[in-house]
C-alpha cells in the first residue's frame, strides 16, 4: 500500500469516480453530445432524528473543481481499461470550466433543496459527481450530527475525541473540521490541530496510569510534567479511589502554587459518580478543578445526563458523533436538471422513477423570516423566477475559477451559530422535531406537472421505437 | 483547505494521533520512563449481527510503522502548543524500533484475540495507538460487512458501489480494498482499480438516460459506445417500459452482431422486476442478457432477494456495505498488557474498570481444528505457555522494520475465502449465529486472579499515599 497516501493530492483526485462517469463521459464524447447541462446536489430525505442539515464541504468542492486534471499515467491505466484514444485525448486537456452556484458552508438546509448547482458541458458536469458527493456527504453528515451534541450540551464545552474510530484518515481530518465549525471547542486529532488550526485537547489514557506501579504515581508524574493543566483519568481501577488520589494529588500541587486542570471519567455511571466526585472535590475546596466525562457519549447520552443534574462540566465526545453512528450516511444525491442543446433551447429534465422524483429545472431557494428574524418557511422556485424572501445559492464558481471568498473556519463557525439561533428552538428538538415548511414556487409546481404527462406519454404509456 | 490532501503521505502521519498520546509521551519522557511495554490491539465484543471478525489493515499499520517521522515543521507547531525542547529534540529523531506480532490479515478473529502485539519503548508504542486504531477498525469493520454480504449473495457476484457515500477519500479506498479481499468481485472506484489492480465496474446513471430526448435514444448511444458491454439502467421512467426498449436495442445489436450485456435495476421490488423483465428477455431469446440489481442493498436484503427466487445475476451494493451502516464503527482498542523495567522485570498489566476488563501479559491466541480441519474453538494463552493448536499471531517485524512478506491483495483474497470455507456455516448466519468458542488457558486465568486481588489490595481498598 505503499504509496497510497501520496496519491491523494489536489489535482490528481479525477480517478476517484465511480467507473460509470467514465463510460457516460465516454459516451456523450462519442456520439458528439457537447450540450450544457445544469445539476443539482441535494439530499433527498431526513433521517430519523434529524430536522435541518447544516451544509459543509463547500471549500474542498470547489478546490476539487478548479484543480481537477488527468496524468498520463491516469490516461494509460484508463486506456488498459477499454477507453479509446480520443476520448483519452480530450480527458488529456480536461479542465472543468462551468459555474457553479451553492449555498455557503453553514447554511442550515432542508430535503430536495439545492446545495450546490454546476451548469457545465454535460461530460464536465457528470465526470466530477462523486466526488462532490463524498465529500459533501460526510462533511454535512458530521456537521449536522455535532450541532446536535453541542445543542444537547447546553453551553458546556463539547470536544471532539474520535480519531480513532472514524472512517479513516480523510474522515479523521474532516470530522474534526465539520464539528468545530458545528460548535465544538475543538479536537483530538494533533494533524487537524496543525492543518486547520483547530484547538487541540487531550491528556491521558489509562494505560498511562497502568504503566505506573500504582495509580497515584502516575498522577504524581503526570502533573510535575503539566502541573498547571493536568486532567487526570480517575476511573481506571475505581473512580472513587481514583477521585481520592486526585484530591491529594490536587494539595500537592496547591502546596507548590499550581492547580489541578480536571479530573476524567471515562466508565460507569458519569451522572452519579461525577455528582460523588464533585462532592468529594467540592469538600476539599477544589471548586474549580473541572469535571469532564466520556465514553460512548451522544447527544442523547449528555441530554440525560444533563437532565438529571450530572456535574460535568465539558463533554468528549468519540465514535458515536464522529462516525454519525445512528445515521452514518445522508441520501445526498446529483441529478440533471437542465440541459441546454448546441440551439440554446432550454429542457428541463426530471426524474420519475416508482419512489424518486426530482425537481425539473434551474432553481434557487428562497428563506423566508419572521418579524423577529427567525426563519419560517423556504420556498424552492424556478431561478428565473421573482419571489420575496432571502435567496440561498450565491454564484461561487464561473468558468471554472472560485469568485467567492472562501470564508475561514472561524466565520463559518460564527455563521452556523447565528444561524441555528434563527432556527425556532422546536426544529432542534432532539426527537420528534416539527418538520420545516419548504414549498414548491406555483411555477415550479406546474412545470412537475407538465413534464409528468409529457414523461407518461412518451415513456410509460407510448409505444416503443420499432428495431431500425 | 488547499493542500490538505496532500498532508496525507507516508512519513508525515506523525500527527495524526490524539493529543494525549503526545502529552503521555512528553510525560513519560519528562520522567525518564523509558521502559519497554507491550500493547495488545483487539476488539472487545462483537456488535449485534456479527459473529466473527475479517481482520484487515495490517498492511498500512506496517507500512506507517516502518516510516513514522516528525518533520520541522511538525515540530514548530508542536512547540507552540507548549511541549519543551528536550521532549521535541526526542521527537525530531524519533523512530519506530519495537516488534510486532500480528494475525495475517484476512484471519477470522474474535472478541478479546490479540490482533497486533506490540512491543517496544513505552513513548513508541503509546504514540502509534491511534493510527493503528483508525486503520484496522475501517478495514477489519469493511471486511467483515462485506463478508457477509457476499454470503448472502450465494455465489452471484457483488460488485462494491459506496463510493460516493463512504465517508471520505480514504474510506473510499479502504473499502474497495477490503470489500475486493473479503469476496466482491471489484469496485466502481476507479482510483482504487488504478491503485490496487480491483476490477472496476460501472455503466451509465440515470442522468445520461435523462440528458436524451427519448430513453431509447439514450440506450442506442451508449450501446454504440460499448456495442458489446453494454448493461442499460431501465427504471429511470418505468422498469417494464424500459425492459421493452432494452430489448429493442438488444435485437438491434444482434442484428449487428453484438450482445447486449445486461439491464440493470435501481428502484422498485427488485425482486418482482426482476422476474418479469427475465420473462421478457428470455421470451425473446435474450437468454444471455444478465440482470443486475442495487439500490439500498445489504446482506438482509440480498438474502431476501434470493429466498424469494429473484432472478437476479449479479448485485451492486453501495451504501450499507462501504459505511459498514448498521454498525458504522468496532469496539477495536489498544491496551497495555506488560512492562518490562529497567532490570529487565516484567509486570504483567491488567485494567480493572468496572465493566473492562483486559487480558494481562504478552499472549498468543491458538485455534483448534476438528478432523475435517474445520475451526472448532480458539484458547488465548500467555506467549510462553506451550499449547496445542496453531498459534494466529506471527512475527512480523523487528526493530521496527518489517520481517515478514506482505501478501498481495489476491493471495489475502485466497487466503480469506479458504479461512471461511473452514468456518461452520452456523457461524455464518447473517443473524443469531451461536458463539464461537475462545477459552483462556489456565495460567492466563491464574494471572487475571492474582491481579485483580492485588488490584484491589493497592488501588481500591488500600489507603493512598499522604500527601508529600
Amino acid at each position: 500500500m505503499q504509496g497510497f497516501l501520496g496519491h491523494l493530492k489536489e489535482g490528481n483526485m479525477s480517478l476517484f469516480t465511480d467507473f460509470y462517469e467514465l463510460t457516460m463521459c465516454a459516451s456523450y464524447f462519442d456520439n458528439k453530445n457537447f450540450e450544457t447541462a445544469t445539476f443539482d446536489l441535494f439530499i433527498r430525505r431526513l433521517p430519523e432524528n434529524r430536522s435541518y442539515f447544516l451544509f459543509a464541504g463547500l471549500e474542498e468542492a470547489l478546490q476539487y473543481l478548479q484543480t481537477i486534471k488527468f496524468t498520463e499515467e491516469q490516461l494509460s491505466y484508463l486506456k488498459k481499461q477499454g477507453f479509446k484514444w480520443d476520448f483519452l485525448d480530450y480527458l488529456r486537456n480536461f479542465k472543468f470550466t462551468g459555474e457553479v452556484w451553492a449555498v455557503p458552508e453553514g447554511t442550515i438546509a432542508f430535503p430536495n433543496e439545492p446545495l450546490i448547482r454546476i451548469t457545465a458541458p454535460i461530460i464536465e458536469a457528470q465526470l466530477v459527481e462523486t466526488f462532490l458527493l463524498n465529500t459533501v456527504n460526510l462533511q454535512t453528515m458530521i456537521a449536522t450530527k455535532a450541532s446536535r451534541v453541542v445543542h444537547a450540551a447546553k453551553g458546556k464545552s463539547v470536544i471532539e475525541f474520535g480519531l480513532r474510530r472514524e472512517q479513516g484518515i480523510d474522515a479523521g481530518m474532516k470530522v474534526a473540521r465539520s464539528s468545530y465549525i458545528a460548535g465544538c471547542q475543538g479536537t483530538s486529532n494533533v494533524l487537524a490541530g496543525q492543518f486547520f488550526g483547530i484547538p487541540v485537547f487531550g491528556t491521558m489514557a489509562h494505560s498511562f496510569i497502568m504503566s505506573y506501579p500504582k495509580e497515584i504515581d502516575a498522577f504524581r508524574a503526570f502533573s510535575k510534567t503539566f502541573p498547571n493543566k493536568s486532567t487526570l483519568l480517575i476511573d481506571t481501577y475505581d473512580d472513587i479511589s481514583g477521585a481520592e488520589k486526585a484530591v491529594v494529588v490536587a494539595k500537592e500541587l496547591e502546596a507548590k502554587g499550581f492547580k489541578l486542570g480536571g479530573v476524567r471519567l471515562d466508565s460507569g455511571d458519569l451522572g452519579a459518580d461525577s455528582k460523588k466526585v464533585r462532592k468529594m472535590l467540592d469538600d476539599q475546596g477544589l471548586t474549580y478543578v473541572k469535571i469532564f466525562a466520556s465514553g460512548d457519549l451522544d447527544e442523547f447520552k449528555i441530554h440525560e445526563l444533563l437532565t438529571n443534574g450530572a456535574q460535568i462540566d465539558s463533554f468528549g465526545v468519540g465514535t458515536k458523533m464522529g462516525t454519525s453512528a445512528d445515521r452514518p450516511y445522508l441520501d445526498v444525491i446529483y441529478k440533471l436538471c437542465e440541459t441546454i442543446n448546441s440551439n440554446g433551447e432550454f429542457s428541463p429534465i426530471m426524474k420519475l422513477s416508482k419512489d424518486k422524483i426530482t425537481l425539473p429545472g434551474r432553481k434557487q431557494v428562497y428563506r423566508f423570516k419572521n418579524k423577529i428574524g427567525d426563519y419560517e418557511k423556504d420556498v424552492i422556485a424556478l431561478a428565473d423566477e421573482k419571489i420575496q424572501g432571502d435567496p440561498l445559492l450565491v454564484k461561487v464558481m464561473a468558468k471554472g475559477k472560485i469568485i467567492y471568498k472562501l470564508p475561514s473556519l472561524d466565520e463559518i463557525r460564527l455563521s452556523i451559530a447565528q444561524n441555528l439561533s434563527k432556527l425556532p428552538g422546536g426544529y432542534q428538538a432532539l426527537t420528534e422535531a416539527p418538520v420545516y415548511v419548504v414549498e414548491l414556487s406555483q411555477n415550479l409546481q406546474k412545470l412537475i406537472k407538465t413534464l409528468k404527462r409529457q414523461i407518461t406519454i412518451n415513456e410509460i404509456n407510448g409505444t416503443s421505437n420499432p428495431p431500425s
